[in-house]
């Protein structure tokens, strides 16, 4: 279609990293990551030194940080577990946020050139979505690319991209069950493409690469309540992606995923993982029924309204499945008002169509 | 995921082509094609002698042939466009059906293989379509590839493939706009992937690569009246496409879209489409959002069900904006009639799930 929009300026992006390690991993991210700003949220002990390779521009939050500036409504913001990273959401003033997991490495194309995932996600994100008709040919604003014959004209112009989700190369995102299955399985397929998921369609959006419009969908991206005191874990990023996805339909915002690949380097243990999963496997054979049904009613014209009304929709709807649900629920509203406190100017404003 | 599935016997497969020239580009094809019974449809003068490589198995009808099969049933057969396919699938007595235009090539993949393309139509649909939730990873039934996290187990048995819909590369199928607009653009882009169009999505089904169950969904696959005598052409496919998705998403069986390519040799002429086309670039208009909305009732049990009440209703809703649609909808219902007398075991059997 079009040529490519302008991509935003480096201090327009964030990068969020949760971690429990030192951040060697970032080295090879230099040339890309360099001029961004990284939000590094610690987890697990906060007297534990993290190492962080010099150059780089960084803010660095532990959980004491994460007590001191949210007070009591810290409890909103999981502990010992990947869900932390959105407290780094929360405290970025950037318009776009890219969050990658430290144990994502740089991915070759199949030509042999390194990907700069960043670069990809950015082009992704600034240009349209198209989630009312389905091309063919993928995205029709990638260069070389455009809407089909009989694709409407009408729908040509397509919604405000606001997620940007890409894939991983070499260890694929597979739940524990998949993992025992086939623990030798590597992913080796090079899909060139990256397509809108369409309107009605959820999606497993997994936070290991994945981009985003903050000052929009920002407030839909919470990770739960996961990990420590709370019996569920590995759904921090499905639950954010499947509030997210009902949220955009609701508003005719707009999802991709594809490209771009990072390489992923580490399988984690499958049997720690069916411990923290279990649960989620047979909650989530009702949690997704919810979300595929679940409407927003009119009066939703910002992202936090339609996140409140969610949540109590939540409380209503999946507490009879478990107490967990009305903890979840409560904390839905805590990191709303976490979000309104710390973003008053980004709220999810109502998009511009 | 699983292994894949036996393929299809060669006298499972008919190939149906529609033309008005020598049939010479079979040349290319005869390594995958010569196992097959071919059906071609020669349009327009049914004097003009159509020449075919030796060595293939082959029936040959014209429009004499249309006349004498059908008698005045003929009347739902479009003449001078290659709409005039559909006749193939009546007369075919195969289980599938793969549908070649004859300016399409043996295409290669980045490697340099030339690509088995009916192989392909055939494995991807022997294994289940997954069209009630979208999966990261495209088809989790190819080599390699499986469900990621968060995919609900309860889904993963997928649903019956009935159509498979492959791609093009170098001539792209854009619109006579488009074409205008860009003539020199050319698809390089060669996209490892198969997916399963979502359920609620329409896509715009092209008639010159596809594959499908002809014993399940072939009652669906009526290329409606175009080109001699009709306000209308290039839409053969796009109305067949449209009818299609509507009753797989209401008998719950899948399309998929995706691999394999073919080579599209020759752009067809820019004025010439629009000519054909420009009646239905406006129409398309208020034709998609009545297929999007349109709901079937529970009494459609089979696909000749379904297709006889969508005629009807396209009878009642779309005859405001043409009386075409009203010729377009007696003639849905002469196709049935055609269909049922031809075959009798083949009336769109419900799904077995």
């Amino acid at each position: 279609m079009s040529a490519l929009g302008n991509l935003p300026a480096p201090e327009d992006v964030d990068i969020v990293i949760p971690t429990i390690r030192n951040l060697d991993f970032l080295e090879q991210w230099r040339p890309f990551f360099e001029r961004h700003k990284l939000i590094i949220v610690q987890d697990g002990d906060p007297s534990r030194v993290v190492k962080i390779p010099e150059g780089f521009n960084y803010e660095l939050y532990n959980r004491n940080d994460i007590e001191r500036i949210l007070g009591k409504r810290a409890e909103c913001i999981s502990f010992k577990d990947s869900a932390c990273r959105c407290f780094g959401f929360l405290v970025s003033k950037a318009k776009y946020v890219y969050t990658i997991d430290d144990d994502c490495f740089v991915a070759e194309d199949p030509q042999g050139n390194k990907i700069n995932a960043l670069d990809q996600h950015l082009r992704n994100i600034s240009t349209p979505s198209t989630p009312f008709f389905f091309n063919t040919l993928y995205d029709p604003f990638a260069q070389g690319s455009d809407f089909v014959r009989g694709y409407p004209f009408s729908l040509r112009e397509g919604v405000e991209t606001v997620v940007s989700h890409g894939l991983w190369l070499n260890i694929p995102d597979y739940d524990a069950p998949t993992q025992l299955v086939k623990p030798a399985e590597r992913n080796t397929r090079y899909v060139n493409a990256v397509m809108t998921v369409p309107k009605g369609s959820l999606f497993p959006m997994c936070g290991m690469n994945l981009t985003f419009n903050r000052e929009v969908i920002g407030p839909a991206m919470y990770f739960g309540l996961m990990g420590h005191g709370q019996p569920l874990g590995r759904y921090d990023d499905m639950w954010a992606g499947w509030c997210t996805k009902v949220i955009c339909d609701h508003l005719s915002l707009g999802v991709k995923t594809g490209l771009p690949y990072i390489w992923h380097s580490k399988a984690s243990d499958p049997f720690t993982n069916l411990k923290k999963e279990y649960k989620g496997i047979f909650w989530q054979e009702e949690i997704i029924p919810f979300f595929q049904s679940v409407t927003l009613s009119d009066d939703c014209q910002t992202v936090c309204d339609c996140y409140l009304e969610l949540a109590q929709k939540v409380r209503d709807e999946l507490s009879d499945l478990d107490p967990y649900f009305t903890k979840l629920a409560d904390a839905m509203g805590t990191w709303i008002e976490a979000w309104k406190e710390l973003n008053p100017e980004a709220q999810g404003r109502y998009p511009q169509k």
